[in-house]
């Protein structure tokens, strides 16, 4: 498919648009409304005339548009406006739809469709792009789709399928042109020629043997530059980068951005061509795993769109929730064993919270900053024990001069040079507790083979809660405290 | 360039490679305080042919890599040994390794390069790379540079660095192909092969006329499959995606993601073609905000790459650090109003911080899916209400269901009828509390066209902790304490 045609929009536009089109659902909602509450007879004919009219009116508004935009208003609607949208378009359009929308969105649209519909929309689309699809459909559907497919294409379909999703089998494509070593660039421009249309992201062909293992590529800049008698053997690059279909989705990912890939070839372990991996995979890629980075920091999973139900969002958000809870009961238990000393001095109630963010805030820069340079691949056993001595040595400056600062202003609210000493070494020691923390869970759970991106705030800010209330309530019923 | 060549390599070889380079560093380190120590005459000689040494074998190590994957090596070494490895390297190759390293990491590199130096590297560069590195080159060196360009050349250069960083024009790039619409396809293949090479991410040649204004886009598919004796003008597409010189960036990216683009044209107010935009700009564009936005949540500025040091690190992250202790005792002023209260039932201070959390918490979940939606562009005016609607629903939902938990636990830690009543109720205000405070921190800050991710997470925390404390103080104040 060629990208440029009529139907590209700028982000105002769209932003017009979906006003324009809550306004249009808003009037005919009222419209039904009256229709119900006045005395005429015949409300059911009335009613579905309003409702063509509707359906008219919304095909219309959505036609122009293209199918990347729509899916764009789709996501921005209401759950209720969303599916009244989408009944009324989604006959009059094609599958890309459904493509382009986010995973939580697709799965309130299909929810809504018959076996039948999803069929005749999988038809439509490439192998490729119903394995795209195929985790939301329901089995039903999907057998009805496998019987429209011919057997290349089932096994296409099945391959793709029986990747995991963080692997480029997952990801590839099938559509590619495939030339052989032995013709001449003349030959390849008449056989393009004939084929009318190449697959998008075509920027250069895969050169192939009889066994379809990849032997080299041929840029289209070479096809294009060099003279039409030399042979594609000649001409073509034997260096070129390609990749395993086990292999991972995030180091493809990087080599396309380092190496400013468009496409690749992706092989088997026995070099056998098995699809391809282009960039606009590899980009929707990125924005998925940075989003959801995003978003699990926060405990949201990727799985909720702006207008997922109440009930959906609720339960999944509890999750984390729940566990924040259960590690706050830690800090209060231990604030509870120091109740005495809270009563002889309970200014250490109005303070403790400090010492807890302070150490919360420090440990969690420091490992978002590890969580990122291990994502970018640039922490190795060689090097770990330099940056381990650096963040330490920044937390040791951090913390005499944090320690300082809050000391002096506990001074000035309490008069108490005790108490202000206090404060300062609670602070300068939970900033290292901080530190150590802030860097250990990160680096244990890449080594565990884990997302390290994923708990680490949570566990990171219970840790620094319960020892910033330890150290303080501790140091203080050591040194503040005689009477005990 | 063509990106293909053998210097491209796996993830695992790049992380073994870096291991290799800082054991010999480190070897080398050692043989040279052996050297220090022995009790040679003639120290200044054998350490000067040690050196040669050193510098001959980091060339080899290094040689056979592609920018990238050097770039990506001094990115992960510690400072002293990435100078030493920069020193040894940089003239045997150009500034292409300039280009690929972080911002952070460029400043390291050049900090330590003569005015001549630069001006070498620089010289093998497009003048749009130049562009890239200007803002790091000091003004000596850029003087420099400045003579070796030729007029044409001086204002692309004065035209990029003319643009802000978040507008098109910043990023655009010179290399491109234009042609009139009055050739027949053949000629312009003849042009092309004349040519002899196309610049990178060339998918579509750009179509103007004499005054430079783009009439339409000829897609190198077109050019392949098209019979040669068309007209330029028959077969160009005219309704085709260009951006604004000024245009923002993050609008173009979502274009480019929205659109699958390769390339496109950049025109000024009057359709004249000023550039060409890049998918591989776009990625870099996309990497380094999002990236920002993750370390920004933490408190920690893009300026800062792993190795940074201490003291540049420091003062990169005291700004939030010490706007979070002012935040915290805004708190403790709280809770200081209510010590009499604490003082009569000292479990409230053991159970203050779990209020606050829970209320940090949820908030946190609200404005992070609001501040992706309003980066994905679905927010608008129309659809501000249901979303407001639904947010709140799921917190008097939440706010139920957790106080529940929350009160619960209390009544089995304490037995205390009338504590855990107090703590079911304060966590639910408090939910209300977080979600209207995370709903609105990030939906007026875009109104007022500042960044929403930015501070939003500190400020929140900051309220929901106060009122936090606030609430279940001031409720045990009216309900639990009747000797006040």
């Amino acid at each position: 498919m060629e990208e440029s045609s009529n139907k590209v929009h700028s982000a105002q536009f769209l932003q017009h648009y979906l006003e324009e089109v809550i306004t249009l659902l808003e009037k005919q909602q009222m419209e039904k409304s009256l229709v119900e509450r006045s005395p005429t007879t015949n409300h059911e004919l009335v009613e579905t005339v309003l409702h063509n009219q509707q359906q008219t009116r919304l095909q219309e508004m959505f036609a122009p548009l293209h199918p990347a935009d729509i899916a764009h208003i789709l996501e921005s609607l209401p759950l209720d406006q969303r599916k009244t949208v989408w009944n009324a378009i989604k006959t009059s359009h094609d599958g890309q739809i459904l493509l382009e929308v986010s995973d939580a969105v697709r799965e309130t649209l299909i929810s809504g469709m018959e076996a039948e519909e999803l069929a005749t929309v999988a038809a439509q689309l490439d192998t490729d792009e119903i394995a795209d699809l195929a985790p939301d459909i329901p089995k039903r559907a999907m057998l009805k789709i496998l019987r429209l497919l011919n057997s290349k294409e089932r096994k296409h379909l099945n391959d793709v399928l029986a990747y995991p999703e963080d692997q480029v089998g997952a990801l590839m494509h099938f559509g590619m042109i495939t030339i052989r070593e032995d013709l001449n660039l003349k030959a390849v421009k008449a056989y393009i020629r004939k084929l009318k249309k190449l697959p998008s992201h075509t920027d250069k062909l895969f050169v192939v043997d009889q066994n379809d293992v990849v032997k080299g590529i041929l840029p289209l800049q070479r096809l294009l530059t060099y003279s039409s008698i030399r042979q594609v053997a000649e001409v073509m690059v034997t260096d070129f980068i390609r990749f395993q279909v086990d292999q991972n989705t995030d180091e493809a990912a990087r080599a396309f951005e380092r190496y400013a890939l468009i496409s690749a070839p992706v092989v088997d372990n026995n070099g056998k061509l098995q699809g391809r991996l282009c960039i606009d995979s590899i980009m929707d890629f990125i924005r998925e795993e940075t989003d959801e980075d995003l978003l699990l920091q926060a405990g949201v999973s990727e799985e909720e769109d702006l207008f997922s139900s109440v009930w959906k969002s609720a339960k999944n958000r509890w999750g984390w929730l729940l566990i924040n809870i259960a590690t706050a009961f830690i800090s209060t238990r231990i604030i509870g064993l120091f109740e005495n000393v809270i009563l002889q001095l309970v200014a250490l109630a109005s303070l403790m919270p400090i010492v807890a963010a302070t150490g919360g805030n420090t440990g969690n820069q420091t490992s978002m900053l590890i969580i990122r340079s291990l994502a970018l691949g640039q922490i190795s056993p060689a090097n770990v024990r330099r940056l381990i001595k650096k963040e330490v040595a920044l937390a040791i400056l951090n913390g005499i001069l944090l320690g300082i600062v809050v000391g002096g202003a506990v001074m000035l609210l309490y008069q108490d040079e005790a108490l202000a000493g206090v404060m300062a070494i609670a602070i300068f020691i939970n900033l290292l507790v901080a530190v150590v923390v802030g860097l250990s869970i990160p680096l244990l759970r890449h080594k565990l083979g884990k997302d390290p991106a994923i708990g680490t705030s949570v566990m990171l800010t219970s840790i620094t809660d319960a020892m910033g209330f330890f150290i303080l309530l501790g140091l203080a019923s050591l040194f503040l405290i005689h009477t005990l």
